[in-house]
């Protein structure tokens, strides 16, 4: 297909080249934009403004930091629903707020362009060996049509339902995740203080009914004595605030989390933000 | 080896069959009686009090439902404690406070017998297949003694550290896995308000970094439907009210164990105390 794909940061750069390399065609847009230079070896086009990766494709990606950034690529006068064309399949992979997603869905959808909402898991190991797990929503003819993309960039592909239901369950497992490796934090901070070694924690835990997928990781980082993200206190916090938001819109009760989203706006305050989401633990533990 | 067993609730009574098939001499002893009956055709001995269960034996294993339960048993006048000679080695495999771990070893040494605590992970299932993972805490010469015992019992067996750090390890891991199953259930309440599947929650979550035992518990025990125990919303709170009471008395902070505490206590308040911990998440979703 010919493609327009925006967004080239720590998970777009991989997706776009294993779209390249599954055989697309592919015109690249990024913000800054030295990220798009290497694409051009590769035999992707370089495009000056997300409108100009837009114009003429089949269908064009979007992959970027957060809801105003989408809205900008997405929704301003040099954006992609002013420059495609009618019957363009638009497919944001942005990690963003549901009713963000319905909102560009709708704009989209007045220009004659269609939308779906696919969020992805799996991160940058993930997105450079074509693993990711995607979460879409949308119409099922619209999920059907972007498959051979999603299989070029995933391997768990599963269509969650209507329009923004793929922001939702990625939002809820996000909201999981960091609760899991918070409430893990704290265990350990406990096993350490009262004088557990470091060693039979890691000889114990991982094999009993605390194992989280998190706690290995909270492990391996303390292990390693490493704080670079991987996945930053910053952006664990921006996907816990749009869960909690999206919970407090709706009117859902979540008996912990906002308590959670307090004590991680705190440490991201405290010089946490530009750190990975595991230096909560080391937080705990100064 | 000759050995006193003492408590042949859910998890003992296994324990003591693979003990006796492992070819030790049993004794055992329940306070309520019938449950001993079926250890006279394994060719166990049955005992009318703890302390005949005691007497004369190299070690005697206690695995009962709480701190006042194990005092009982090994402080009581009809005891282990009085009852055993000295050199024998007084193994607790209960999950309790490693305060009164170390109140019992103290006791034990008084009267010259050794003591360790060995709490266990892995539940009834684990107990059966002889796969548990046992957490020691205690001298090393007295762990290598008990080695044979532990290993007919369990698969995974760490030495911890000195008396109480058992518990303290089992007690720090069950913080963890009480917690993360309750942030798990929030997440799961949260997708579910939202509108999206089960069926898709299960297809996605458990192979994301929400990934967890607890979680994978959850979903399967929604789709079932089943409520029953399993490990009881009155042995999870047991479990947790530890953890939380050792942290205040020893002044670490726990950031939101005491509030989960509440939150539990209050569904077992209102009905939970008789049905599995996961529970939690069905009084979530009412």
């Amino acid at each position: 297909m010919r493609l327009g794909f925006i967004g080239l940061g720590v998970m777009g750069r991989f997706m776009a080249e294993n779209l390249l390399r599954a055989g697309h065609e592919l015109t690249v847009y990024n913000r800054t934009a030295e990220r798009a230079e290497p694409f051009r070896a590769l035999g992707g086009r370089i495009a000056s403004t997300a409108g100009d990766a837009a114009r003429g494709q089949d269908a064009v990606i979007t992959i970027v930091t957060a809801d105003a950034a989408v809205e900008e690529v997405c929704l301003g006068a040099q954006g992609v629903i002013a420059a495609a064309s009618p019957g363009t399949l638009l497919i944001d992979m942005s990690t963003i707020a549901p009713g963000t997603s319905r909102k560009i869905a709708a704009a989209a959808q007045a220009r004659g362009l269609r939308f779906l909402d696919a969020p992805v898991t799996g991160g940058d190991v993930g997105a450079r060996e074509g693993s990711l797990t995607i979460m879409v929503g949308g119409d099922e003819a619209d999920f059907q049509v972007a498959m051979p993309l999603f299989q070029a960039m995933g391997r768990r592909i599963v269509h969650v339902g209507r329009t923004g239901l793929g922001e939702t369950l990625k939002l809820a497992g996000n909201l999981i995740s960091g609760l899991t490796l918070m409430v893990a934090a704290e265990g350990i901070r406990l096993a350490l203080r009262e004088g557990v070694p470091q060693e039979k924690i890691e000889e114990v835990l991982p094999h009993s009914s605390a194992a989280s997928t998190e706690l290995a990781n909270l492990l391996n980082r303390l292990r390693q004595d490493a704080w670079e993200p991987g996945f930053s206190v910053a952006n664990r916090l921006k996907d816990l605030r749009l869960a909690v938001e999206m919970a407090k819109a709706d009117g859902i009760g979540l008996p912990i989390a906002p308590e959670a989203l307090r004590l991680l706006t705190e440490h991201d305050a405290q010089g946490g933000a530009t750190l990975d989401e595991s230096s909560y633990l080391r937080a705990l533990l100064a």
